[in-house]
């Protein structure tokens, strides 16, 4: 039988208990399959902060780096929200993505047919939303250098930032968003703002360059601002979107919203090699710690794309999204997607109705 | 009587026609408050590529100068759309506004009970929508230098920008602001990414600062990616946004699609002294140019900020608001706003219409 290694993050918040359910779930589809996991928790976020004064020990990330695949809760936390930028939970989830190189970051966003009243955009416009965005994840103004806090020319102090791509950055996103597109309904749209914007500019001649080598996917352009309105106005007009490290931290997050269920959102960040990260897209919702009320739908989501775009597992990952349909067909739902008629359950007992499906 | 001198500047696409019914409607509202106008049109964008062959000619640029406000239709077109960079449309318009020095863009999102159906956004959700986004205008990365096109220490081509804010930069931006929150619903949502940028952090810093000399508004914060799912969540929370300009060109644009009618919704744009510019948040829309069917009440509600904030005259602004509101009740409706049980017209009637309810 298979074997890999995963390494844990919980993290903070409602983290353990997501990845508490993701874990049995994995266990258990694996085990059908004729796969087996040795999982490693480690330390990391707020927590990690807590223990030993980092969000990310060096043992956290070396561990993540001999592992097959990385799947984390959520960090981050009110505590913590006033410490200095190096003692952030989110300074270690930055760290943590660049000591795996993880560039390429996969966010879907899909209205589920039993889901689309949770959206707040009218069932029309909602259902049938079926998009993937994919995100550069480890250049851009997040990364780029010179950054910081200084004095101009009049002695008055400024903070600045740097947008910056190289050639084999945009390439190796481009090609991630191409075959992606070409295995989904082979359309990608990349989004910049190249009128403005030279780093945009170069990020569009690069992905033109690139697109030679995919004839087969239809290509198109859009301005960032345009994009935010299209994905308000129209989000069934996209099928993939490859966009920068910034706009698609904005993008995403809004192309979530609009399903209306964040709390069922997956996400993988993928490297050339090595091993992807993956943790649901949304946050550590400190409010409902520890009250078994999170929904581990997106955790549990996320390691089926673990299995299936970190270890090629494709069958063992369809049990896992078979087995979340089903119980969304039972009527299973937590707080943040329960609507009348339904049948609430608290993170716990969602976890075992998926079990069962698995 | 009052006089004001006003720069015209048509543009493209719809953009005379836009700009053609506004001043007949700011002729008359002038006329009953006593004031007289003297407009000067002049070429800009595209329309000015064509003429003299640069976007925004030098005597376009020093008649607005002189002028006491300027209105703008609208520029750009496919025409131009492969142009490099300093024979763009757009960055005639950039230069405008740095020539202006107008920092401060003011863009209301508002939900007409009228046209509450033309969002997307279910009715409960949409419904009592009025924000305002406070956008630097003049700022950051569209500005900052250093900028182009390079090569890293690996011989690899790069792309890049500046993003850079100085104290006076967010300072003024902030108080415009604040005073604008304050003259609202007393609440200034700062918009950031002070989680990860250092820019951010020097902005959100600056606008704590600033705060002090506003005890009686109340400032939150809001890391730019979750204010891109509130607008879509639960627009109504916002009375105020400030942001960057980067942020707040994405921004303002969801919040002007989330209303579901972008062709009424005005802009201003101020700086410390000297004209505002004042211009629908449309574009040029050439696909439908010159058939007659273009929305002009979002210049003509831009016609009326230029009265309210780039002259006081609340009066005369006063008088074209409720004109427009009348004509609204009345059930006119351009293409773009109508529904069943509503009457289709045409953007000169559309004009005509207003007129008879100044
Ligand atoms: C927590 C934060 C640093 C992070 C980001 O901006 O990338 C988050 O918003 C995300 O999208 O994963
Ligand atoms: C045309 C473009 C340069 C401009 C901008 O990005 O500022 C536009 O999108 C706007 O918001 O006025």
């Amino acid at each position: 039988s298979k074997r890999y290694s995963i390494t844990l993050l919980p993290g903070d918040g409602i983290g353990p208990e997501v990845i508490s359910v993701a874990k049995h779930v994995l266990n258990l589809a694996g085990s059908l399959e004729g796969i087996e996991f040795n999982f490693q928790e480690m330390p990391m976020g707020g927590s990690a902060l807590d223990l030993v004064g980092v969000p990310l020990p060096e043992e956290t990330l070396s561990a993540a780096k001999k592992s097959d695949a990385v799947l984390l809760g959520a960090i981050g936390g009110y505590k913590w929200d006033k410490n200095e930028k190096h003692l952030k939970p989110e300074t270690g989830l930055l760290q943590l993505r660049e000591g795996l190189r993880v560039f390429a970051n996969l966010r879907p966003a899909t209205v589920l047919p039993q889901l689309v009243d949770a959206s707040t955009l009218k069932k029309e416009v909602a259902e049938g939303v079926d998009l993937m965005v994919v995100r550069e994840l480890t250049g851009g103004i997040y990364f780029g250098k010179p950054r910081g806090f200084s004095t101009n020319e009049d002695g008055e102090e400024i903070g600045f930032n740097t947008e910056v791509y190289a050639t084999y950055e945009v390439d190796r996103i481009a090609r991630v968003a191409f075959e992606t597109a070409r295995k989904r309904h082979g359309k990608l749209c990349s989004v910049d703002k190249a009128n403005v914007l030279e780093a945009s500019m170069f990020w569009r001649k690069r992905v033109i360059a690139v697109a030679a080598e995919y004839p087969d996917v239809e290509l198109s352009h859009m301005y960032v601002d345009n994009a935010a309105m299209q994905l308000v106005r129209n989000p069934k007009q996209f099928d993939t979107i490859v966009t920068n490290n910034i706009f698609g931290d904005i993008l995403s997050d809004e192309a979530s919203m609009i399903t209306g269920s964040i709390g069922m959102l997956p996400s993988a960040s993928l490297g050339s090699s090595g091993p992807g990260l993956f943790e649901p897209i949304h946050g550590s919702a400190p409010d409902i710690a520890n009250q078994d009320k999170a929904n581990p739908l997106a955790t549990v989501l996320s390691a089926a794309m673990l299995l299936k775009y970190g270890l090629g597992e494709e069958n063992a990952a369809k049990r896992i999204e078979n087995a979340v349909l089903d119980t969304l067909n039972k009527g299973f739902r937590t707080g943040d997607i329960y609507s009348a008629g339904n049948k609430l359950v608290g993170c716990k007992e969602m976890g075992e109705e998926v079990l069962k499906s698995v």
